[in-house]
Parts: C-alpha cells; structure tokens; sequence
C-alpha cells in the first residue's frame, strides 16, 4: 500500500481571475508533480524520496510558488524557505530565507540528511548548499512576469500588504509503511525585514511521525506559526484519539477563529489522506495504489 | 495571585568545574533576574513585560549565554535567537540570526507588536530593528574572554562540535491571569551555516496560551525542534487532560528517549510551576506572591 498527496498552495486561485486554459494548466503542473512522486513510490522508492521529487517538479513549474515561481520581495530578489522530515526517525531539515538555490526542498533534505543541524538560514545556509554540491541559479532564473505584476500590484496598493502567495508540499506513505513530508515556498509577496513563514518551522507549517501522520500546511503563515497547526493535526491524533479527518477539520476551525486563511494536507501509515482548506481554492491531488485519487482545484470538489 | 519562574541554561554548568563561588555569582544574576519580572507583576503590570525584564536583565549579564554573554559563531560573531508570545492572545514574535542587537527580547517583542510578521531572520530583522529603534552595540560589547576561550577549545577538539550553550527563559502569570514567554540565546559555540536552534521556533523552545500553558526551553535545540517541545507540553495537558508536571515529565522523557539533553520552565494560569531537566544542571529560580519559590543549580535541588 503507497500513496501521495500534494499540494500547490491554498487561496492563490479565484474563480473571478482564472479561466478555464489556465485551471488546466495549474492541473497539469499538479498531474506531473503527482506523477513524479508516485513513479517513485511505485518502484518501491520511500517517502522522503517521493516527496522531494514531486515537490522539485512543483519548484521547476514557473507557476507555483516555491523555486523558479517564487515572488518577489520588496527588494525584488526571491526568498525562499523549505523544510522536510522523515515520519520514521523524526529526522528534519528546514532552511529559510535562503536565494539561488534551485531546489530549496533538495538544500532542506541535504540539511536533514548530512547536518547535525535542523535549522539554516540566510547566507549560513547558501554556505551549507555550497559545500554540499547544491544547484545554484541566477537572479534572472527566478524572475516571471506574473510575480513581477503582482509585486508592482502590491507596491501601488499598499506596501507591505500581502498579495501574492502560496507553498507547495507533499506528503507520502510508502510500502515500507513510513511516511514523510516536504514543504517549499517564495513567501509572500514584497515580503521585507526576512520575513520567515511556517513552511520551515517544523511543527508549524511541516510535520512527520509515523505514530501519528505526515502534515503541510498553506495559507496565511504567521497563524500556522502561532497555531502549532501541523504538531497541532498530530496531537489531536495522538493524545485525543481521534480520527486524523476530524483532526484536520479542528485544526482548519482553529485557523478560521483566529482569522487565517489556508489549508493542509494529511496522511497517516494507515493510507488516510486529508485535503482540507477553508478558503475559495487549494491546488491539490492525491493518488494510492488501488487507483484512488484526484486532482482539484476549488472548494467542494472531490 | 502572581507567579514567575526563569532559566539560565541546562547543562551549561557541571560540578566538576563550577566553584561555590562561581555558583553564586550564577545564583546572583538568577535573583536580580527573577526581582526585574517579579517587581513589575508586584505592581500590577502585565506577564508580556514581566518576561521581558527578567530576560532583559539575563541578556544584560555576561554569565548568560544570551545578549551581551552571548557565544561566538565559527566566524567568531554573535547570532542570537529571540521569541515571545502572549498567552491571552497568541499573538508571537520572533528573530533568528541578529548581531549587535543589544537586547534580542526586545526585538521579539517589537516584532510581536509592531510587525505583522512572526518570525524575521538575518538582516532583515536588523533592518526592522533600525525602524524601530532598537539599541545596538558594536560587535565587542559581546565578546567576552570566557566566551572566546570556548570558541577555542571548541575548535581545537572537533570542527562543528557543540560545547558552550545555553539559553535564558521566562515565564510568567500576572494578576490578570494572564501568562506569557519568553526565551533568548547567542546559540551554541562554534556554531556555522547559519544555525538556528528552538528558543525562535514557536512550538519548539518557546509556547503560551493561557488555555494550557507557557514554556520555554533550553539544551540540545534540535531536539525540540523535532520534537515540538513546547507544544507538545501545551497539547498533553489540553487534549489528555494531565496535569502539568505529568506533561513535563513525558517531554522531558521524549527528549531522552531521542538522545537529547535539556530542560524547561512552565507554568498555567493556575499557578502550577514546573521546572525540569534531564541533565546535570539547569541554571533555575522561581517565585509567587504567597512567599513562595526557590533559586537552584543542580539536579535534585528543590
């Protein structure tokens, strides 16, 4: 029994601002970034291997936030953060505010895997890509047109005002039964002062424990931060003995109370997969080996 | 009814090499501490500026590994982490990677209630403190000989191995019946790549809310990063109704079972104070309006 489930960020989308071209186009880069995780799975590959590769492919797709789709920050260059942990040995890597790096979810498994360390940021953690053979680009790799629309949007507007956003991140059971998860971000648009969201603070936007489930979160950051909101899914699990559905559906009401908007995605060993959001859209797929899955979009679709 | 409790450290001191009167000198920087928190909930004021002044008045002292006492970084700098929360509100803030920040809880606190960010890393945060008028001193306002001497011997022995730590906490209930946080550090010596440990990870080193709980915590960071220390404490008393010190108990027992060495302070809005460690020494004190309270070193010590 495998499965995977990924998502390309919660709120970006709107039925009033997508047509129907560019809803295909979103569910494409989901299908591949799906298909990239699930190809790994399938040969018997583990999770923490599944979620890297499908999170890559949604850092390579120019239309997701998170590697070559970053937004920009109010200096105009990109930020990115990333963390990913292994369900099975509690082992994590995370890096945050970190530029260049082609692959930030590919720095934050070299930091899980060959760091004494959990946490890297800044030019620390370009240092620690350096030294272990990670893939650099230039500014210009990262520059779209779309996040350059938004970020002068968001200038005009207001400054500071957040805009443009959105994370991507998977989570996946393997045969073995071990689960693991991966998340990855360009933060928010014309971001200042290295602002840090909750994809790298593990507990916060990133969770994996066998005993419990594998969580990524997006949305509005700072209330994952504040709300514990991927640890929070696991304790429900774990120390209220619920089911990891109802546990996710507490987890999204809390975010709801205190006003953030977002959503997460969840598995657990025994192949339960959670895809819940309380806002007008969440990129998402899901896929196991008896054929189950699918790839949507807004909210009610399933 | 008022109740503060503080640290300076967990396993930063050892019997073998700690003189009476170097442990009195440690005592006296615990007591003018716990009396800078103490004082202001003396008066009526509130848990968020209780916490601050205590850790304040530990960054302030060159004992502390925190503010001025901070460790150096390979490079032979000062990185320090911060955070705050306030338990009534969620509201956190936090900053990893500061230099010349002459009080880091400032910062986080600044960042809390002036920033609609959470956490700020790098030079970013810096750039917010300049906005805010936060005090900065020149690099050799942190350098002090015993720290220096560390850093040598730390590379002497083994490139990248941790040994000088520690780090500085409090938390508080006011008579509001309000309870909040706060946790500081200069991180570990030696430290490279841009490490970041727990005390800015909320969840992780640092957690309030008054439903449940406040903790800071102090040791092997990456260890509660993994395992969502301050949380997890938060989580077991609210969804498995145990008492506090039964909380603390499982995490201090979850952080040796996973190889880690550390501590933490908590205390709930009933006046339950909590200090707890699994090493030989957490640099401790506590005190409440009914006379009671204790300021302590060793294991065993109550």
């Amino acid at each position: 029994m495998f499965t995977i489930a990924i998502h390309g960020g919660a709120g970006s989308l709107t039925r009033a601002s997508t047509n129907d071209q560019q809803e295909e186009e979103y569910k494409k880069g989901l299908r591949d970034a799906l298909e990239a995780g699930y190809a790994v799975l399938a040969r018997g590959g583990n999770a923490v291997e599944a979620v890297e590769k499908s999170v890559m492919a949604l850092e390579n797709n120019p239309l997701f936030n998170a590697g070559k789709g970053s937004v920009f920050t109010a200096e105009g260059t990109h930020e990115t953060d990333a963390a990913m942990m292994c369900g099975r040995t509690l082992e994590a890597g995370a890096i945050a505010g970190v530029t260049n790096v082609r692959n930030p979810i590919s720095l934050a498994r070299a930091v899980m895997e060959q760091s004494e360390n959990v946490l890297l940021a800044g030019n620390g953690a370009m240092d620690f890509a350096k030294a272990h053979g990670v893939a650099f680009e230039a500014n210009e790799y990262f520059d779209t047109q779309h996040r350059r629309e938004e970020l002068e949007k968001a200038q005009e507007k207001e400054e500071g005002k957040n805009t443009g956003k959105g994370t991507v991140g998977a989570v996946a059971l393997d045969e073995s039964g071990n689960i693991a998860v991966a998340t990855s971000t360009g933060g928010i648009t014309n971001k200042k002062f290295g602002r840090v969201g909750d994809s790298p603070v593990i507990g916060g936007g990133t969770y994996a424990d066998n005993h419990t489930c594998a969580v990524s979160c997006t949305g509005d950051g700072e209330f994952f931060i504040r709300l514990v909101t991927a640890y929070d899914v696991a304790s429900l699990v774990r120390y209220k003995n619920i089911m990891l559905s109802e546990a996710c559906d507490t987890a999204i009401q809390k975010l709801t109370q205190l006003g953030g908007e977002g959503g997460l995605i969840a598995l657990d060993t025994k192949g339960n997969v959670e895809l819940k959001f309380n806002c007008e859209s969440m990129l998402r797929a899901w896929k196991n080996d008896r054929g189950e899955g699918s790839i949507n979009v807004w909210q009610n679709e399933k």
